[in-house]
């Protein structure tokens, strides 16, 4: 399986930080998410907006999350966020490693469900698309 | 027509405040935002998100807000937040003081619109229910 | 030792939910944040702001953290969150239980660091105080 | 007086929208506080961080905002936000422009008060200086 990568820059802001002056910890849980939306979009072409129009696809709900926090950003530091994806069946993991000058600052996995909607509209888990492992190259 | 008001304490968090110590203003207009929730499930006695399931309701999207920021608030503050509705046809009014130990740090003013979905799903403006202008005593 | 527990109701609100219409999970996160910081406050019997006033301490950076979701979360959700702490030499492990009508929704794990500022107003860690020991009843 | 005007593109994301599917409005305010920075950013050849460093500057709070929301945005919209000052004595307004596909989505101003720490730490109101006013072209 070919694992496809993708690599942003993020700018930290002023309204990241904390009294502290560094990022205030879950700013980098919605870095991370939409850095998981940009691989995707990386790969597919579409927003995750048009994935839902047009895959079968309600969302990606996290159900586990794990960081390591190893040196601290601050407002004006331009971070790099470099994210790989494994597939399993109905999920997939995720992996960010977020670096400032070339040190690692922090990094994290994730455990994501692939899910549709039922006739009721509830979430339920589904198997990734054979359409979006194939975008993979997988 | 009779004004209701709500009042509740909000704890100003270490993660709402910036490198300068004090609030992140944006962190304001969240407090403000659920203070206009409250205000109506004070007076309805269901939540918004009952609100969606037993009125003519999707939503109450801003249109205009003004904000006045007179003295800052910092993490461990507990302060309190008044607000009161005037009711449109279609749209309302809703004023936010909010304050620490008697003291007005900040005001705020909203114009808000009534939505409902129409028959494609799209957000379009409606009239206040009745039954929602009756428990406000209007 | 005996391990002080601290439990605290928080509102899920609107701001709170994205698009698929449950929580944000970065959200738990800053819950979380603000409900290791009331821990201390109940043992203590100080906010945090006081803390860094009248402790040798300059803040408890995340040193690692992990999660798992069990149960989505939506707006007009009263959870109560449960946290506990065990404490280290320099750092110290917390854990935080979120559930909605006794169901277990989330649970996270933290290690923070306990840090003080040294003489060029860098942070460095430092032994938790004795004083904040022995209010836990450690 | 030479108006500096800025723009930047900037990705609504999944977690700024809410529940019905669209931006929720706070975090407009905190695109615009960040768009307010990049102007500066722009005029002056250094970041925020290090205005603190090389400055006499200690913040800009915000006094006043207003804002205007016309059409909503949601999740994977590239929108544009233009910026532009006018300088007091001691303070500066800040327009905001919003804007997807040369459609005007959101509108702010802002009043914001340029401070200075006083020999105890407080914050207070200072001219701003000749040489960032300069930089403006003022």
């Amino acid at each position: 399986m070919t694992t496809l990568r993708n690599s942003r820059t993020v700018r930290i802001e002023w309204g990241d930080c904390d009294p502290a002056g560094i990022i205030f910890y879950p700013r980098y849980f919605e870095i991370f998410d939409a850095s998981t939306a940009a691989l995707f979009e990386h790969a597919l072409g579409i927003t995750k907006f048009e994935m839902f129009k047009t895959l079968e696809f309600a969302g990606w709900p996290l159900a586990r999350t794990q960081a390591h926090f190893l040196k601290p950003t601050r407002f004006g530091d331009d971070v790099i966020v470099q994210t790989t994806v494994k597939f399993g069946r109905a999920s997939f993991e995720i992996e960010h490693r977020l670096s400032l000058n070339d040190e690692l600052c922090a990094e994290c996995s994730e455990k994501r469900v692939w899910v549709v909607r039922d006739s009721e509209g509830r979430l339920k888990s589904h198997p990734v698309p054979q359409e979006v492992r194939e975008k993979f190259g997988g």
